[in-house]
């Protein structure tokens, strides 16, 4: 396990360096080593990506032994740290949290997201209850010797009932109670425009992880506002099947195959990706 | 039975139709969805793109069932037909060849890509071994009720000792003993000029399938050229992980996020990939 304690050291150290933490997220084994092979410093999983790949809605419709062993193929192939995806941990207690935590530590992962709401009902947990899981995560780690880093989402912008200003006091009361309870990092989802996210940096004075969509600033500007980690969520996912559109319909209207062709890598190249960098 | 009968019986039937079939080769299971959303009539899987994504190089590395269970995660969310490529069909005899066939239909495929060479030596299986394969495969079929569609690739173009025209010879001597004893389709790997595809079509008499590659003729010559089916190989694969390269070159280098956003599907969208079309 010494190998992997480094790994969990060296992704928490990334999330305290002047230069931002840029983590791509992928869904599969080749996905997860061209990342590493282009050079980022950390690779997560995406859980629609994942997911979505297995053939299971986003949420916690796969079975966490399925998903346990989708994370260890991914970690196989890495040299670099893995941070997993667990939606809201494939359990309702603590207890079935922590066991995950531990499953997903096993299989290879330093780090792991975990949310806050309910994706059948759109709802928020109690605060008290994903705190308690929080402290779970945490104890989980240490039992098994691995100082897990935990990225805690919380979906307070999206889902708790009221205007603007109320969702916004939720997120950071939220964020500021995960911190407090020892996650590493605070991610609040939906925060884009830049004026949000300097106010909830400022706010929470603390790691924030934001996601790529559309209208995020640049890496530089995340940086300039105080974003310590900067992840690509689903979006490669999304644009590789929107690439596979754009293919079928070039072959089905025009019956050529340059959207198939043009910056492909090669047979050897994607065969390499199968196996850890030689 | 009945609903996989029907499908079986229509994937052949559209290997004798004047429209050329265009076989697009999926990785999992949005990209096979992907793929029968932008409209086309039968979906297939690609041995290097499928396997990769598990974490197992192109050949016969990965388990049979792990390799089943990813048939059946992918025809399980399809209306349309599905060919599943079994690489050299998991097993040394007829009858082990026979169990994988029977399986893989069990997951609901109706169609198979079967090789003649062996990855680990890049050497061209006896004919007679061939041919015994392929009768097993025929029964094999029948023994479940399934008319399967058996695509038999030859890998002699590229493996058969001696020069181009002992190569020609010996991959139209075996796609003529394959299309004698029962296969639907011939599969001679490493076609890709229009007068060595005419000449071949020639010489056989027999759909022939072409795989996607640089310097393929666009489909419409394709279907002048006498072929009756084209498929991506696994291009779809190579193409996704050249743009996640290219993402990621951006990001690091540039700091913007245009190959991840521009064009790409969203989340419902990816989601709803992950289930049978409503």
């Amino acid at each position: 396990m010494k190998l992997q304690r480094e790994k969990a050291e060296e992704f928490r150290e990334s999330h305290h360096r002047k230069r931002i933490l840029v983590l791509p997220n992928a869904w599969d084994v080749p996905s997860a080593r061209v990342f590493e092979d282009a050079g980022f410093q950390a690779v997560a999983t995406s859980s629609a990506g994942l997911m979505v790949s297995l053939g299971h809605p986003d949420g916690q419709t796969i079975d966490r032994k399925e998903f346990v062993a989708a994370i260890g193929r991914i970690a196989r192939v890495l040299s670099v740290p893995l941070s997993a995806d667990i939606v809201a941990g494939f359990g309702e207690t603590p207890g079935e949290v922590a066991a995950t935590v531990k499953s997903v530590i096993r299989a290879g992962a330093v780090g792991i997201n975990i949310e806050d709401f309910a994706h059948s009902t759109k709802e928020l947990h109690p605060l008290e209850g994903q705190v308690a899981k929080l402290k779970a995560i945490k104890r989980a780690g240490e039992s098994v010797g691995i100082p897990l880093v935990i990225n805690a989402r919380t979906d307070a912008l999206r889902y708790f009932p009221g205007d603007e200003r109320a969702k916004f006091a939720e997120a950071t009361r939220r964020a500021i109670a995960y911190r407090d309870v020892g996650a590493d990092c605070v991610y609040p989802m939906g925060l884009t425009e830049a004026a949000s996210i300097a106010a909830f940096v400022k706010a929470v004075n603390f790691p924030v992880n934001v996601m790529v969509r559309k209208g995020l600033p640049p890496v530089e500007e995340l940086q300039r506002l105080g974003v310590k980690r900067v992840s690509f969520g689903p979006s490669a996912s999304y644009a590789a099947m929107g690439l596979l559109k754009r293919a079928a319909r070039e072959v089905l209207e025009r019956g050529t195959y340059r959207s198939l062709l043009d910056g492909a890598i090669s047979f050897d190249e994607l065969n390499a990706l199968a196996a850890p960098a030689s």
